[in-house]
Formats: structure tokens, C-alpha cells, sequence
């Protein structure tokens, strides 16, 4: 039961051959999310052997082009390959008149349904709940509207004990209530403990993605505690006032946010073209956040079930 | 003054990591013509060193997405790297709606200007003419409507032969006219032989770009005696109904092609992604024309002037 992020791009507008416009996919329990999708995308996902036939949702943050324009190589692609399941979509309402004006232009007829949700500029939003996990987006603050996205396990049920069921010759419904927290109460009055018969199963792991953002402290509030946080990272805080100008944050900021929100694990990315080097960047965040990462074309996180 | 075709994309319709779809740039000069503009073309450009601002027309074969998908995010880089000066483009005439319609919905004002001409599909039509070279498209038979396009050099005013300008005290007038292959005749009555001041210039060079398409000889006609022809080899012969079915061409029919328009060389491309191997491609079209290659990402065929 994985819980892993992959960085399929971690560059900011302009991609280079090593360094791919902005898309991650976090696998949960062998399902993949696919979150923004820059051009490219669907080599990086050949490239670090992610199954097509395993993505059924794709989350789009905001309507610049390098966060979505490999989404039309990718639905095709789908498309030639036989994908008959339906695709969930989530992103900025016109995105959808961009891809019927593409596909309506080109006379592409998709053989599979795009299920298209559009997201909320104002509140955080639940966008999906599965048995396993439940998707969230929440406002971001960059030049046009911009959204970031909660990934967060369900609470699991507790795990019976390996002797439990033979013991106590446990029926199914009596299994089912000691794994919810329930004691049981048979007919002969026994009482079996919940407590003593269930172990606690793993904690629920999160992961946020914060997307193109300035500086935004409202954000915390949605992303507190969770074990992996995703934050844009273009520049160094030398250049702040052209963050602010390009609605962008410093990797002192990503990182403020990250010692402000709790969160276990901080990873930066969206790296301006100018800088050659990450490590200025890791090293301005580290020295506010100590567990900062610098994302890179690649780079998988696991998050450990505890 | 060279001529020079550079692959930046071999693959059919799936992009892999080794292999992005189709997009070519001819270096004519030290101008550079983009033909054609799969997923991923900004990032081969950058791959190969290919500077942006060297790119001032680009051809688009038809609407299929491994031949336009690049598009947009080459001309949001262009648009982000500062560009002031026009691009022109041609393509097919919905291509224009596709382009307004993305950009438009994002909310991107270009700040260069983008020229905008209609293929024609019926007829061999001049797209462009420089004081270096004409660029032509003709039709081809696909799936749905999509050009050939050929570049030929214009032929080169004759070279003045070292001592002649010396010797005999020429004026600007005069080179031109020798130049032009014109005698010079003086008011002294002399006669200057443009046959024994001048050499003749290079034969001028040309490349042509068969994008997808059945087997067809009526495009031999554009392309005889090309120096360059790159003609699309989706599938060996053994496939010939399937490529008769999707609109594609047999290697041996490249080949075949290659040898009616007697062209010297011949590069083969846009291999299906079935093949983990281009050499029975290869060898199937060298048993027709054996000066043939297959293209891959980053190879390049220099024209030598003769």
C-alpha cells in the first residue's frame, strides 16, 4: 500500500532536456493521480514506466501552458491506444473549451468519456473520494486563478490480531465491528475487546501540491500536518520583488510555509531557468526547514506507513 | 552557407523517451525552417542547440497532434523569452482557430505578431521565397488533408574570379552583370566575357518533406531530383494493408518513391512504435535505394555544396 510522489518535471515555464515543465503523479495504493501535466509529460510517464492504463484521474492547477499543454498529446494518446475507461478531469472551467476546440478543430473523436470538474476559486473543495483517498483543492495566490490539491489516505480500519478469528471463532460481522473500534457483545454475554483483539492500523498519509502561489499564508490552514508538501520554489529570496511581480514565491517562502503548516516533509521545485544549480535554493530553504528536499526530474518520495 | 537537415523528432504518432514525434529544422544559411512540431520540440531544440531566435517560419504538415502539439508551448517560450519580431507560420487553415483558441482562454496576449497562411490542398503552391531560398507545399494522400513541403535554394549568382576586379578596374555595375552571367560591354568598345571572369556558383540544394501519407506517386513530380528527401516509413511491407488502412507508407514504398523521383538521398522516418529496431526498416528500403537512412532524434544530413 504505497503512498509516493514521482516528479515527472521540475522546471518553471521554460523546460530543458533534463528538466521538464511541471507534472507529478503520486501513486496511492497502485492508483495513479496524475497533478498538472507540462508538455512532455506522457515521456516522462515512458520514461519512469508509470502504466497509462493506471491514471484515471488528472488535476490541473491553473491554465498556464506549463502546466497543461501536455495534456493534448496524453488524451490522445489514450485515445490511440484503445482507452475505452473513462478519464476524470479536474481543472480551471476553460479548460474544457481548450480541449474541445482542440480535439473539435482537429476532428479528433475520443473513444472514452473526460469526466470534467471545475474547480472552486474560493473555498477548498473536495474533488474526489475513493475507499481510499480523499482529494482536495484550495486557492492559491498567482497572476491568474490557481488552485492546490490535498491528497489525504482514509482512515484505515484496524488490523485484527493473528490469532484473534481462531481464538474466538470471530464471524464475519463480529470482524467487521472489532476492525471499526466496536467491542462485540455475544449472546452468551461475553464481551470482546476491540483493544485487546485489533491493532491500530498505519496513520492516514497526505501529500500537497502547491502550485504556482506568491506568498500566501491562508494556505497553512488546508495543508497542516501532512507528511509530504509540495511547494513552488522559482526563486531565491534576492529576487522577491520579481517573485511577487510573476505571482511567485522564494524558497525562503516555500519554506516559511512549510515550518508554519507542521508538515514532516518539504519539497521545492519550479526552478527558475536562470539558476544552474539547485543548491542555493535548498540551502536558503533548509536553513528554515531543515527537511527540504530539491525536487528533480525522477525523484520519487515515499512516504513510510507509521 | 549551409544546408542542413537536423531530426528533432522520429517517431510515429507515441512519443518514447529516445524517440519524440515528428519535427524537423533545415538550416538553410544559418536560417532556420521548423517543419512540422511534435510534443516536446522546444526541448530538442534546446537538446540540440538550436537558438529560438533563428526560427522565423514554421511548417505544419496537417492536424494530427505528433506534428503540432509542440506548437503551443514553443510560441508561449517565444512569447516568454521576449520576442518583438513576427513569426510566420503555415498550416492548415483550423490550425489558426486551434491556436486563437487555446491562447484565448488562457488569457496569453502574444506580444509578436503571428502570420498566418492556409495550406492549399489541392495544388504544388510557392509558400515563400527568400533571396536564399523557395519553399513549396504540395498535397499528399492521409487520413485527413496534409502537404509535403520542399525547400529549394535559389540559384547563386556566379563567383568573380580572384584578380578579375583588380585587372580590370571593375565597377559595382559591372560585377553585378558578370556576376549575373551578362558580358559587359564598354564604351571603349572592350568586351568583358562573363564566361572568363566568373566561375559558376554552387548548384543549388534541396530538401523535401514527405509528411504522412499513403503510398502516392503523383508527389513524385514535386520532389524529382531532390539532394534530401525524407519520406515517413511507418511500417515494413508486411504491414502494407495497415498502412494502406491508417494512410501510412511501407519503407519499401519510401524507397520506391525515392528511386522514381531519382533523388541522391533518402532519410526514413515516423517508425511505428512496434519496432524496437530500425534495421529491417532500413534494409528493407536499401534492397530499392540504397543510399537510404533512418532517422533518429538529433542526427543530422548535411547537404555539401557541389
Amino acid at each position: 500500500m504505497r503512498f509516493s510522489l514521482t516528479i515527472l518535471g521540475s522546471s518553471s515555464a521554460l523546460p530543458k532536456p533534463d528538466r521538464f515543465t511541471t507534472a507529478h503523479v503520486l501513486n496511492a495504493h497502485e492508483r495513479f493521480y496524475l497533478i498538472d501535466c507540462g508538455e512532455g509529460t506522457q515521456i516522462q510517464l515512458r520514461r519512469y514506466k508509470i502504466r497509462f492504463s493506471k491514471i484515471h484521474h488528472i488535476f490541473i492547477s491553473h491554465l498556464h501552458g506549463d502546466h497543461f499543454f501536455g495534456l493534448f498529446g496524453l488524451l490522445s494518446s489514450f485515445n490511440l491506444m484503445g482507452r475505452k475507461v473513462p478519464l476524470n478531469l479536474y481543472g480551471p472551467e476553460k479548460l474544457k473549451n481548450i480541449l474541445d476546440a482542440v480535439y473539435g478543430n482537429m476532428g479528433e473523436k475520443m473513444n472514452y468519456s473526460i469526466n470534467f470538474s471545475p474547480l472552486n476559486w474560493q473555498d477548498k473543495q473536495l474533488l474526489l473520494e475513493t475507499e481510499k483517498i480523499s482529494v482536495y483543492s484550495f486557492p492559491l495566490d498567482h497572476k491568474i486563478q490557481s488552485c492546490g490539491f490535498l491528497f489525504k489516505e482514509k482512515k484505515q480500519a484496524r488490523n485484527l490480531i493473528k490469532t484473534a478469528k481462531e481464538d474466538y471463532d470471530l464471524g464475519i460481522k463480529e470482524i467487521i465491528q472489532l476492525k471499526n473500534g466496536e467491542d462485540v457483545k455475544r449472546d452468551t454475554g461475553d464481551i470482546l475487546s476491540y483493544k485487546l483483539l485489533t491493532n491500530k492500523s498505519f496513520t492516514p498519509r497526505s501529500y500537497a501540491y502547491v502550485s504556482d502561489t506568491r506568498y500566501y499564508e491562508p494556505l497553512v490552514d488546508h495543508i497542516r500536518d501532512v507528511d509530504l508538501l509540495y511547494h513552488e520554489a522559482t526563486y531565491l529570496e534576492e529576487m522577491s520583488s520579481q517573485a511577487q511581480l510573476t505571482g511567485h514565491s522564494t524558497s525562503m517562502e516555500a519554506a516559511r510555509i512549510a515550518k508554519m503548516a507542521k508538515v514532516k516533509k518539504l519539497v521545492i521545485g519550479h526552478f527558475s531557468t536562470r539558476y544552474k544549480s539547485t543548491a542555493p535554493l535548498l540551502e536558503e530553504a533548509q536553513n528554515i526547514f531543515p527537511n527540504t528536499f530539491a525536487a528533480a526530474d525522477g525523484m520519487s518520495f515515499d512516504v513510510e506507513k507509521y
